[in-house]
């Protein structure tokens, strides 16, 4: 067989099953391959797209699905949306074609140094050396996709490698994994010895002058926050999540969480009286972005921090151990009754969109939250509407939100995809529509065409710039013209609507919830 | 002042004109500044438009503009095009805004290696260490940007350098310059001495069994070719240009030259009795790709090579001391004439859409050519045609042209611009049309609707794999569903139309070319 092959074989065996693709000439042999592999292929018509769908895909299968990109400019297309999958520990595998070594060294047009692109985005890099090999190195990049927590492993294949021919096929399938399903025991008896008694010694100690506050961050299971609620409530001590978290648990029967406020001096202000803060799978909270006259670290002076898990653990299995260790009842936890909102009438804003999509959210939908300044209250809104998941763009990288939803989508196919996104934020990756299309995928798109990048109308005021001239004010519209996301999406073959009052809104979302298939609602407001 | 008020002035002193701008909150004061500066602010609704931009002005203003990036993620989605500005050698400045490095210690989800990214792309690099320090780093890139060859200089900006007061203002203001306005003397010296008596003297020993070639790249003008073409007249040679050269003077009264084909079998063909190349401003010709059978090396066993001039040099300067030598006189050159091909009718195809774009063309139109399989023939057919200026993307990092013709439009507002784009590169970058609604940009558009990756088609037999099976092929198609290009546009305010035969192309082509403003016709075969 060809290398190609024998890479296709190895990812396919590994339980690999999906390859989002935006090939070029030296991926060929990789897509010949495919052919006859068992992998499903989505063609994705940017990279940025593949790579936000498969930060979607892992993030909901809790497995590592594979990009196939071309050479080093196709990589770097793709970069945006890999820093938010490394933010998240989102496991993916990018395969990247090259030239063959012995092409390189005439500097082609299209040589570059794609191990230098994408070390700053992987923590995995390899570049394949002989056919021979690729087998073994696939199996490798694998391995490092799920490593706990999860990565991004990028392998480099020359074209040579790919077309060459190898008996080497990789000898040892691994398993999928992620930390959840890591062999725990281990983790426990250090998570009990090192940190729960601290933790619970100043969870026990929790008094009205001594606030302790509990913050979960990464992947927050519906387990972990119904048992750190029981803790919580139990010990009298607040419990909040990580404004981004990459994945969190929502909705009616859910643990009851706050979370830490995107703006710094809000989250200062909600902290400054915490004396302890037991982290769970979180970092100490620390501002987004620097401001001239605001402190970056958030905690109060004289906050101690204890880690109850690093990324690294089983944040699940720390915490069951520290409600064992606090003899916590678990039903002691606080959740969410079934009591989403009202229906919203007349105006249509970012308030009565919120409240209307907490009112219409189907049970176990998928919110793909880019929703930035428009989608803000809908976390708050929902979180009495049926049971559901959230993941959110919480690397910063703008343009992730529609590509996203197509990984989530292809991951969770009997699920509803709601995907939240700003006009502006939509722009950078629009693409994906079109895949949205081609694949039918299940996914309602709320798009808050607010006609501005309004983040950075407030973040312009904020970090200390003076009055708005023409020129500024320019560059934070999107208007002039206007875009008309319907017709947008439309033209990349997805049915589309436009509201402008809450009983326009209502009705499309409403229908949008009840049929299959993408629908995008620009909401303009 | 403040330092983004240092930076932009120092950007104004030096004559740069313009700013293709995607700001986030760590650019604001610069925003701010730009705010009561001269330098013109263009927004773009995604990276790769600011840096495609940026190229296609840089190669038809011939002196740099800035793009104004957010942070790591936003850097890299400019990276694809800025890899095709880096191999056109055109000169660009951009301007990365980054966290203060007191806020970088956290690790925050904006983080990343920005000079990582940009060394990938650019020949310069630095990061602004201290405000006081930030005017004369300002300098710096500028000079970096200028060099001879031009080359991208990227200034990474912490957000506290630019709010940070300071009193230093640049003391220098840069010359901006280019190859052509470099003082000549001393390089025509040089090269007379040690290459031009090498290659005048094989030139005048061209004889039928030692044949010699002429091959002219980068920035190739009309006086270059005109005077290449007189020495190879009198020589008995052979005039080629690089199969993408960064720019090229063409049509009636330009010099007659000839492309080295794409495909290395019929570049091979055409060189392959050559036994004498000269070289201007271009490498040995090299395959695009490596192919399984193919060498990638173009030249015959045997081949002398003679470079006139290195991408360093001035080549107009060479060839006026080369014809100076040979005591060849200009006139002898042979010219395009005057005649444009026909208007063709009846069914609408690549061929019959060069002949009548040729038919078209408007004096001084500046084409900016991503035709990819469908525009292949009319640098052929528009040869007769007149006076044009043609750039074309030769990096190989698809998703160029509407950001190229933006950028072009902006730099010589009043000439036409015609950009021939294949729908699936197209797609890469469509923001792209949004900024020219906005800008009211006086470009043409013809994409090449024919549904697929044809260029990929074409190339997965090339490169040795073998029948096409349904997952390949459905990764080469971009149908299923058809984008409704001309709907694209109309979204982001670009007047569109759709043409599926001759007759109503050469209807829809001829108002565009006469008229102003922004217009893109889908042509569908």
């Amino acid at each position: 067989m060809n290398g190609a092959k024998a890479l296709v074989d190895t990812l396919s065996q590994a339980g690999i099953e999906l390859c989002f693709s935006n090939p070029g000439t030296s991926e060929m042999h990789i897509l010949e391959a495919l052919d006859t592999s068992d992998l499903r292929c989505v063609l994705c018509l940017a990279e940025g797209v593949a790579s936000g769908a498969a930060d979607g895909y892992g993030r909901m299968a809790e497995k590592p699905a594979v990009t196939l990109l071309h050479l080093g400019p196709g990589f770097t297309n793709a970069m945006a949306n890999l820093h938010n999958a490394r933010r998240a520990h989102t496991p993916i595998i990018n395969i990247v074609g090259d030239h063959p070594n012995y092409h390189q060294q005439y500097d082609v047009p299209l040589s570059s140094d794609i191990a230098g692109s994408a070390s700053v985005v992987s923590q995995w890099v390899r570049r394949c050396r002989q056919v021979d090999q690729l087998a073994a190195d696939t199996v490798a990049a694998i391995e490092a996709a799920c490593h706990t927590p999860s990565q991004i492993a990028s392998l480099i294949v020359p074209a040579d490698v790919s077309w060459g021919q190898t008996q080497h096929v990789a000898p040892v399938v691994p398993a999928l994994c992620r930390p959840a399903s890591m062999p725990d025991q281990q983790v426990v008896e250090q998570v009990v010895e090192q940190v729960v008694e601290q933790a619970a010694h100043c969870l026990q100690s929790s008094q009205p002058d001594e606030p302790v506050a509990l913050l979960l961050g990464g992947d927050v299971t519906e387990a972990q926050i119904r048992c750190a609620s029981a803790i919580a409530n139990h010990a009298g001590a607040a419990l909040y999540c990580d404004t981004f978290p990459s994945r969190i648990a929502r909705g009616q029967g859910c643990g009851r969480i706050e979370r830490m406020p995107y703006l710094p001096e809000m989250a200062a202000d909600l902290l400054k009286n915490i004396k302890h803060i037991v982290l769970v799978g979180a970092q100490p909270p620390v501002s987004f972005f620097a401001y001239p006259h605001l402190d970056s670290w958030l905690l109060p002076d004289g906050c101690s921090i204890h880690c109850l898990s690093t990324p690294q653990q089983d944040a699940g299995a720390a915490l069951a151990a520290l409600a064992e260790h606090l003899s916590v009842d678990i039903a002691e936890a606080a959740v969410y009754d079934a009591a989403p909102p009202q229906l919203a009438s007349g105006e249509l804003n970012p308030s009565t969109l919120s409240q209307s999509i907490g009112a219409l959210l189907v049970e176990d939908t998928i919110v793909v939250d880019e929703g930035i300044t428009g989608g803000a209250e809908i976390f708050l809104t929902t979180a009495n509407s049926p049971r559901h998941d959230w993941i959110i763009q919480g690397g910063g990288a703008i343009g992730w939100g529609l590509s996203a939803a197509v990984g989530a989508a292809l991951a969770c196919p009997e699920r509803k995809v709601l995907c939240l996104e700003g006009d502006g934020s939509g722009l950078y990756s629009n693409q994906a529509l079109w895949t949205m299309a081609r694949e039918n995928l299940d996914i309602t798109i709320v798009i808050f065409a607010n006609r501005n990048y309004a983040i950075l109308q407030f973040e312009y005021l904020h970090v200390g710039a003076q009055e708005m001239g023409a020129c500024a004010e320019s560059q934070m519209s999107i208007g002039n013209p206007d875009i008309d996301y319907a017709g947008l999406a439309e033209a990349m073959g997805v049915r589309a609507s436009k509201a402008t009052t809450m009983e326009e809104f209502n009705q499309q979302f409403g229908e949008a919830m009840s049929q299959c298939g993408p629908w995008l609602i620009e909401a303009i407001y």
